[in-house]
């Protein structure tokens, strides 16, 4: 059974502890507030308070036994942070995530040690930069550095009606189709209406694109951005 | 070109109007505090410094010309978030997006007129359990609601040398390969060594895993966890 430690256990820490405790790991979850270690010690395998920026706490934790030490300190406290960063550092633990709120705070962090740094606010919000100037393309994964991406599209009006092998997408644009959603409105007993999706997972050149459908494939950022953004 | 209102220049919000400004959109954005005002008036087309939670103040701000307003005020203040939310749904803007910093607060946003809700720490968590607990497989991104997943595997050992065509993963396990990644170790002139990634976009039939690649690959996550998880 794998083995973390979160340490912090504000919105991040504890969705991580919460979520890591639910996939089947053991969790030691470790915050100085009592009443936080309170409201979690039920969602967690064991949950301590201590004040981590003080060295003889720590190794009462054991968290050199860890498949992994995530300090998630940081909303309320980066002088916290970098201290316990540091001090967890110094007992050679496997694998030492730290959260950071700034690329300041990043940097140190990386310099005292810790072997990650991850900051969810600048990652979320490059994420939502991209939904929100290009609404027609959702940008589902970066596949590697050189431009390829994963995207949901949203089809073009002149797509509609029209199959995969009359589209020609791959010689025109180097697209490769992984997945056709069906997106149909459907009217519930009760006078309301509801969008309902329907995956085609394995589409094949004779399958045809519909109003409303969305298109997930794999290509160039300039190639998806420019069949995303054709007239509609 | 697209208009966008930014309101609270924490860490996410800070992050978002600058590379919304970046991508070439026009960016307001929105603090009570007029250090971040100064500090970020240059990354922006526009900053200015005003209570939100005043509904007079709101009215200067020209919110309904915006594709979107996000509210990503909530680091330290939901109470802020609330109100100035709720003030701006009042306004009748066309896209209202706003930051929660948990899910009681998410849901009185939503209760109050936003049209969506961001919990950046929240998504974070998730991808990163993933990563953790499943260390040879990176989850890219969920494809559809009902299990499926593109992911990068680390190729295990019983692969090195096999063909594509040899390994049969598609009929085998259901799972399409979209690219097959070359790890090389490259010694650099000062005697350091360097990882270096080639991308095979197209992989074909006849192509060989070797040691070290990482196969991009969609499927049933299961099915992505079992080829993951084989005896290495």
């Amino acid at each position: 059974m794998m083995r973390f430690a979160v340490i912090g256990l504000g919105n991040f820490g504890s969705h991580l502890a919460q979520t890591l405790a639910k996939s089947g790991a053991e969790v030691l979850a470790i915050d100085k507030d009592l009443v936080l270690i309170e409201q979690f010690k039920h969602e967690v395998t064991r949950a301590v308070s201590l004040d981590t920026t003080v060295q003889n706490n720590l190794k009462m934790a054991s968290l050199t036994d860890m498949d992994a030490v995530i300090v998630t300190i940081g909303e309320h406290s980066v002088e916290a942070s970098i201290m316990t960063t540091a001090l967890i550092a110094g007992l050679g633990v496997e694998w030492l995530i730290a959260r950071s709120t700034s690329s300041l705070h990043g940097r140190i962090l990386k310099l005292v040690g810790a072997h990650e740094v991850i900051n969810p606010e600048q990652f979320v919000a490059q994420k939502l930069v991209r939904r929100i100037t290009q609404p027609n393309v959702l940008e589902l994964a970066a596949i590697s550095d050189d431009g390829y991406s994963m995207s949901d599209i949203t089809a073009p009006p002149s797509f509609y009606g029209k199959t995969l092998a009359e589209l020609e997408l791959r010689k025109k644009y180097g697209l490769n189709v992984i997945a056709i959603k069906q997106r149909k409105r459907k009217l519930l007993p009760d006078g309301t209406e509801q969008l309902q999706e329907k995956v085609n997972h394995n589409p094949g050149p004779d399958d045809k694109i519909q109003e409303n459908d969305i298109i997930s494939c794999i290509g160039k950022r300039e190639q998806i951005d420019k069949v995303a953004s054709m007239k509609r």
